[in-house]
């Protein structure tokens, strides 16, 4: 059989992009980036409130025209390649995104009277305007469903679905009520591209009802009515909308409908697979299995992990959720992670605008210091804190400063921040007894940023593993789009044989440096109890030493 | 008579400046600034030694011919001045800064072999290199000797003299061992123009001995012999050289030499007032009494008050010093301060750099938020904590950042962060037992920022008066000079008479708006449990509270 190839489509935060992937080897011989054009890099922000962030889904169609037809103009340059030899696609999205649409499944965004409405647009991941109403949700599940709170880590975010649906209900009550449903970014996009966005046929995917809306197959599905109404009445009128079954990317959400297919130049009726969020296809497209933990590096950071569905989990407080068939269809999928990484090191260098300095110059700077030596310790909670402590309301810290600090040293210790945010995840899986074989890494930061893979395995005391493919989630999307076109179509019979096939992790391996990791855990230490005293409510311990001893610690590595 | 004219010699951290001033009314008629040429802006760094802070003692003298040549050419152009007119100087310098001298009363640092010894220079105020033997001083008087230290607010700092002579015994043995003794700046200063520097004759100010030296008449002068044997058997031979007896502003160090006499221009004899700390003499200057609270704002910030001499006043913990005669003549003095005010926002805008920001600029934008707004708390301890904490291993601290904070709002929260420090230092005066009926304050940022003075005014709910002049030390120095001078010779016979003539307050008066008052009320709490948290040693209360709170006040803010 001649070579067979699977488009995975990926919708991050500021971009989108296709790329085109050869299902034998995984080589990906096409990517086109498209960066959305609405808002501030393709995120609508309120600058009276600092918690809100949307988009436009317009945004999302044009860039599956430009990305898919970019990259097969690119593709057409392999010998061999015609549009013909596309098989399959699948597709990632960020998540919790929920949005707003109409009996027909047409966004409310794309009515006249809305267009210029934020409550109307996608409600994306790293919106915050709900906290008030996560954690009214989070005290009744206490109160009426404990067994929903165990599964989703013991608190109910402001970053999931319905705490932003039951803002727009309280905030934006004429968006409410024109909504007839509400749907996830992924689910929407697969509806489209397949012709079964109407909501009586839309189907909807286990990652983003499992980990974000309490949908579980042990309750039946998504949170009863009586809970929700209790919240509010007329959530029942949402439930009601919302079906009894959710599906992993093994299924597919249809076949690609004749507009799609002319439009973008592709055969009529490939599969799309069901869509699921970009970290949880990034850790497919990193070889995710049991004893593997993958960690998706970007603008935010998601840890993820898999386990045996034959296998009795515990809950584990603090997590995004445990959810069967979330990740790989065959296993549960664990899903942890930092509000924002490569978010807080853009907000350093882009707001607070240290003079003739870039990543470039701080990074350069930054490596030459020591760790410990500029006396600095930093919280990674500018965007809330995700895992462990899922609390929205908690804000970024830095402690150290004296009147010779300098910003590379800021830089590093924010960097040194989420790498201490990382252990805490890492040390919560081991604690709940997960096991950590292999460490590997993707996302934009790990194949690029070698002073944070570094600073990672000194204070996670791992070796770390780098995933080849500068495109993860676009690849786990692929190869999803690769298992339900199936074997016989030159496709894969599972997800087990597609990582085969298609993944592969880079020669360059991170390893902890004995001297680094010895001072990082004493600095481990203090940030532990900073996260505890700023971030545990009836946290009974002061702070008197972390000064005093970063600047032992200061003292000793500039000695 | 005609009109008699005083000179004022004020020595700062970066610069020095001579004033020249009417004994009739205060009239300033010439000023004449120097910036010290040594070191970064006059002060010898060490790269690797964030803790250390020097100065070289030739900038002292080459600053006198400048600035008293400078003043008096200046000076010529108003009718009826002459040199001859001039009948007494004052000197105030910063302190503790102590330099080491051979057995002829000469800085070691103008021999040859220790010309590039930092440990031969003037050890300037803020050098805190000496911590570890603070904490040593302060252990051992502790056990030894507890109303030692009790007079100094409970804790011996590193700024202050036996720390840094001890610490110069510890690790640069050789300067010790050449040091005949150990002079104060301010003595130094007076020695040299009166030409009774030799350590036999040299006459030291009460302020520098009673407030930095543990000078007591109370137990007959510097600490016993024993107990500084106790730290050190070295520091007897020290001890041995220093003289009995202490002497305030209201004395003579002598008169105007000869030789300083001709190369000034001035008349031989007249007399040299004893010198004083800048912020005793600015407190002067400013027309301190009883009720008054003078605040010396400027790069750090000096706390002052005094007490009549027939009050029994109880110790003050956190003081930095409760000294008879150390202000003025005839009443207790009282110090406090903190350790960085404007090199905190120094530090922002030439070490963080804010791109395309000045201080200007920052301010500027700063203005237009409202108190709150940012979500932003720090704790201004960039360089310790001198009252009430007198801990110099402290650290600056900010918290409540997110993705969207910009410098302005650092800038502003750095300035709030240091209104919250001096409310902190005006509480400890009243609780126990001081009247505060009038705040005055002086120093190179109370004229200048208004930002600054109305956010004080807010956050210290009392209206603010401020200095007419613009060089209150140096005015404070100009009006002891006209005390020794005398009534006889055209000056006063008393500094309560030279201060109805001399001082004078603006008309502008920054009044708290009640509004700002409260949201800094709720502030203030917060930021009473950041500093105990992080600054009292067994501090039992969590911060938990402190990021929500912040959210909470700055959603308040912005709604």
């Amino acid at each position: 059989m001649n070579d067979r190839y699977v488009i995975g489509l990926d919708f991050g935060t500021n971009s989108a992009r296709a790329i085109i992937a050869n299902t034998r080897n995984g080589d990906e011989i096409a990517t086109r980036v498209f960066d959305f054009p609405s808002g501030e890099k393709g995120v609508i922000l309120d600058g009276r409130n600092p918690d809100l962030a949307r988009q436009d889904p317009a945004d999302y169609l044009e860039a599956v025209k430009v990305t898919v037809r970019g990259a097969l103009s690119e593709a057409a340059k392999t010998p061999g390649f015609t549009p013909e030899a596309v098989i399959g696609i699948g597709v990632d999205t960020t998540g919790s995104t929920p949005l707003p649409v109409d009996a027909g499944g047409t966004p409310l965004a794309f009515q006249d009277r809305f267009a210029a409405n934020p409550a109307a647009m996608a409600w994306l991941w790293k919106d915050h305007t709900g906290h008030a109403e996560a954690a009214e949700i989070t005290a009744l599940a206490g109160k009426m469903r404990p067994h929903y709170l165990a599964k989703c880590g013991g608190a109910y975010s402001s970053e999931w679905f319905w705490s932003k649906i039951l803002h727009c209900k309280r905030t934006a009550p004429e968006v409410f009520d024109a909504a007839y449903t509400w749907v996830e970014h992924a689910d929407w996009m697969t509806g489209v591209l397949t012709g079964t966005s109407r909501p009586e046929t839309l189907k909807r995917c286990i990652c983003a009802a499992g980990h974000k809306a309490m949908f579980n197959p042990n309750w039946g599905g998504y949170p009863d009515e009586a809970f929700l109404e209790a919240l509010d009445p007329v959530l029942g009128r949402i439930r009601a909308t919302l079906p009894d079954r959710a599906y992993t990317i093994a299924d597919a959400a249809g076949g690609l409908t004749p507009e799609w297919a002319a439009t973008l130049g592709l055969r009529e009726g490939i599969p799309v697979a069901m869509g699921a969020f970009d970290a949880h296809l990034g850790a497919v497209g990193s070889g995710i299995q049991p004893g593997v933990l993958v960690k998706i590096i970007g603008t935010s950071c998601c840890d993820m992990m898999v386990a045996p569905l034959s296998r009795e989990l515990p809950d584990i407080p603090g997590l995004c959720g445990i959810v069967p068939g979330s990740i790989l269809p065959d296993g549960f999928g664990l899903e942890a992670g930092q509000s924002a990484v490569g978010d807080i090191f853009n907000w350093f260098v882009n707001y607070m605008r240290p003079e003739n300095e870039s990543h470039e110059s701080l990074t350069e700077k930054a490596l030459r210091l020591k760790p410990g030596e500029s006396g600095l310790l930093a919280l990674d909670w500018h965007n809330g804190n995700r895992t462990v402590l899922v609390d929205q309301r908690l804000t970024g810290s830095l402690a150290g400063m004296t009147l010779q600090t300098r910003p590379e040293e800021v830089y590093r210790a924010l960097i040194e921040a989420t790498a201490f945010g990382a252990r805490v995840i890492m040390e919560r899986f081991l604690e709940y007894g997960m096991t950590v074989e292999r460490i590997v890494n993707c996302g934009g930061i790990s194949g690029k940023n070698a002073l944070l893979m570094q600073i990672y395995a000194d204070v996670m005391g791992r070796p770390l593993e780098i995933s080849k493919s500068a495109q993860t989630c676009a690849l786990g999307a692929a190869m999803a789009g690769a298992v339900v076109a199936g074997k016989a179509a030159g496709g894969h019979a599972s997800f087990t044989e597609a990582a085969g096939a298609m993944v592969h992790t880079d020669d360059k391996v991170y390893r902890p440096v004995e001297e680094n990791r010895k001072t990082y855990d004493r600095l481990f230490r203090l940030y532990r109890k900073m996260h505890d005293s700023f971030g545990v409510r009836g946290y009974q311990e002061g702070l008197f030493e972390v000064m005093k001893e970063l600047l032992a610690i200061r003292d000793e590595a500039r000695a």
